[in-house]
């Protein structure tokens, strides 16, 4: 092995900005709506719910925004994450591939999520607001945000998924030790939440329901802001300091990605990655792939429609132009409890309708192949939504092995699995199974939408 | 804050040997003593269940024993590990104190433990072992093992403390992850363990049972070796990467602690971090204070008798000069499993008795509660083991508050405690208590020994 498997950035060294990729898309995103009047929303439609400088960010074309000093502070716990070199991976492949992956996992919360959560928190205090209402799936981002604003002195409440909270007690417990109050959604709560226990009590929830709740609480309590932890904007634009900082190890190694991989479920770790990526190929006329991997059992980009959607189940954000299985879809309860969302971040939609980015739709079973391998090559136990941007690299490299070409692949270790545990266990026990619709399937669901149609 | 909050060593900066303290001890340790004869073991007598290389080294006086690059490569997945300046801490303090911690929860298995692990696995593939057996308490040695048995290609039985198998289904699934097999001991699969549950058929088992089956099950299959994650001379020695590597990284900071603490189980975490700086005190006239923090239900070190005692309950391995409480005691089940072992190492016990090290022992509940400000204020949940050496490092910040002197505190963060979230949980529920014995008890339990005193 060469002398280096890492590559550290000081925190001297570390990017002092975040990247806007508004400034540079070729076609800007459509705006979003407002729900009831259809009509483009404006800074005052969001203010009931988000501090007014993250509203700023979210319609922003500023390229470059200043990372305050405190966020600094703050990501200075985990930050800069170091870049690897997979050699025991490629070696297991016999590819001429170079694999590199970014670890987000070393963060106190175990993904990439604080990077934002520090970031929302922040200025969520500097406005004065006490308290926080948002929803988590898979746990991971519920609990950035409760490390966040326990750092802060921010109160929270999280609506968390209830097939996740029942499969992952652990992320409970740890939001609990940060802080926060955890409830299983669907509750009975808020009105969205009553209204589909209702209709069925055995809801197992979806992120879209827990969104409705959350933002419902937030609303309906008066002293409260609500937190989403991707798909918005302002959300993708604090995690590109991990592509920045990508960048400058691969500067340091004296290398560069020919691939940029990482898994989607609203947009933001993807976006984090790859959009430093993407702005070498807006502006250096570089040509590098960057490819967002969801399962297939939640397809919206392989297999949705590019049209206006909700972000959440009851109709209560506004309208996003965006890729999406419509928003009453509710996943296979698949152990990637990250990936299980109805639609892509507009940004992201943007640029796939463009074809600036690719997407490919993974099954769970060969995901978790590829988890085990990495396991047990490089060590590392990668969280399930982790696991397919590692089957997705796996393929690429075995690719490079037939042709016979050397590429070099980066990827986002988004998290780890430690709280995941019980996936890997059914894995092994062979209780996972793949999930599968049919077109016709999908189409029914997005036939019964009537949110605005995009030509 | 200032600018750097970690201090970072490159790959390249890393000690490329480990210190051995044998070399170096005023009064050398007492012999180990072979459990029929009485007489000193020769390494003949250990070649039954040791690699020869490894027996070498317990016996070494070298000062400097070399790391082998195929160790070396294997650390770099996540060492060097961060050496981390505890800003919010003493902020939250308001103490003078600078307080340091080495974060050796970055490795893949989450502790300190795989710097011994990976070692071991690969001097047993180089003499052929193709089958380990060992035991784990917490199971953070268990995981350690498994993840170095799995990536130099040997198999592994781990037997685990029934009372952590059952409060910790996570590890178990982390360790069959990495391709080990779990047994809850005390097993049927031993005579030793059969002989305990023939006593008490809830036995709740213990460390040194479980030492008892994984060496019995290695001696009678004939064709495996055992391996130990704790206690012995070579294990505490492959530890000292910690304390060298934090040397170099508090010489880059232009710093240097007055007190390095640490929590002790058999003694490998506390020896790997305080051993390079007692070399400092040895041989440049430092006056470093290097604290053993134990927990008050198992307080070998501050409660119990420096004598020679059996490493297991059965009685199958040499007599080891240590401090020990008896080898048929059982520790109250604590969260810190680690923790809960009946002796001490025969270095540190040497160390002990010559005054050259301190001890102290903390009820669980301070502990948990140290745990939980570190969580809040540094973002990084500890290990139940770890909040012992945070429960001391806070009563050392505010002694140094009270007489207003800033001294440098260096701890070591063995673990990250986030397959100990039902232990958080409980402390939070109000279910912990505290455990004490009197002294009587204690005693009584030594006088049964009939193992041989130490003048």
């Amino acid at each position: 092995m060469p002398d280096s498997k890492k590559i550290f950035l000081t925190e001297a060294e570390s990017p002092k900005q975040w990247y806007n990729i508004q400034a540079d898309m070729p076609n800007p995103m459509l705006p979003p709506l407002h729900p009831g009047t259809k009509q483009p929303v404006g800074p005052e439609d969001l203010a009931a719910i988000f501090p007014m400088e993250l509203i700023k960010q979210e319609v922003s074309t500023e390229r470059w925004i200043d990372i305050p000093d405190e966020v600094m502070d703050v990501y200075k716990i985990w930050r800069p994450t170091p870049l690897v070199r997979a050699y025991n991976l490629e070696k297991a492949l016999d590819t001429p591939a170079k694999i590199y992956y970014k670890n987000e996992g070393v963060s106190p919360a175990g993904s990439h999520k604080p990077n934002t959560a520090v970031a929302q928190a922040y200025y969520n205090k500097m406005e004065g607001v006490k308290r926080i209402t948002t929803e988590t799936g898979a746990g991971q981002w519920g609990s950035a945000l409760s490390f966040a604003c326990q750092l802060f002195g921010i109160d929270l409440e999280v609506f968390m998924v209830k097939v996740s909270f029942q499969q992952k007690p652990y992320r409970k417990m740890l939001m609990n030790t940060w802080g926060a109050q955890v409830f299983a959604s669907p509750t009975d709560l808020t009105q969205a939440g009553r209204n589909i226990l209702a209709e069925d009590p055995d809801s197992a929830g979806s992120l879209g329901i827990a969104i409705s709740e959350a933002i419902e609480r937030c609303v309906t309590s008066g002293d409260a802001k609500y937190s989403l932890g991707s798909v918005l904007n302002h959300v993708l634009m604090h995690q590109t300091i991990i592509g920045l900082e990508a960048i400058k190890q691969f500067e340091k190694a004296g290398d560069m990605p020919d691939i940029v991989i990482a898994p989607l479920g609203g947009g933001s770790n993807f976006a984090g990655i790859s959009f430093p990526f993407l702005h070498k190929n807006f502006t250096e006329g570089k040509n590098i792939r960057c490819i967002a991997i969801e399962p297939a059992s939640c397809p919206k980009l392989t297999k949705g429609e590019f049209r206006y959607d909700f972000g959440d189940t009851a109709g209560m954000t506004p309208l996003i132009p965006m890729y999406t299985l419509g928003h009453n879809f509710v996943s296979a309860p698949i152990h990637a409890g990250g990936l299980r969302y109805h639609g892509a971040s507009a940004l992201v939609s943007q640029l796939l309708k463009d074809k600036l980015v690719e997407a490919q739709a993974y099954q769970q079973i060969p995901c978790f192949e590829a988890g085990v391998l990495f396991a047990k090559t490089e060590g590392i136990i990668p969280a399930p939504e982790t696991t397919h941007a590692i089957a997705a690299v796996v393929d690429e490299a075995k690719r490079c092995k037939e042709e016979g070409v050397s590429k070099t692949i980066l990827f986002n270790l988004s998290g780890h699995g430690h709280f995941d545990m019980a996936a890997y266990a059914d894995y092994f026990d062979g209780k996972l199974s793949n999930h599968q619709f049919t077109d016709e399937d999908l189409k029914s669901n997005l036939q019964k939408l009537d949110t605005p149609k995009i030509d």
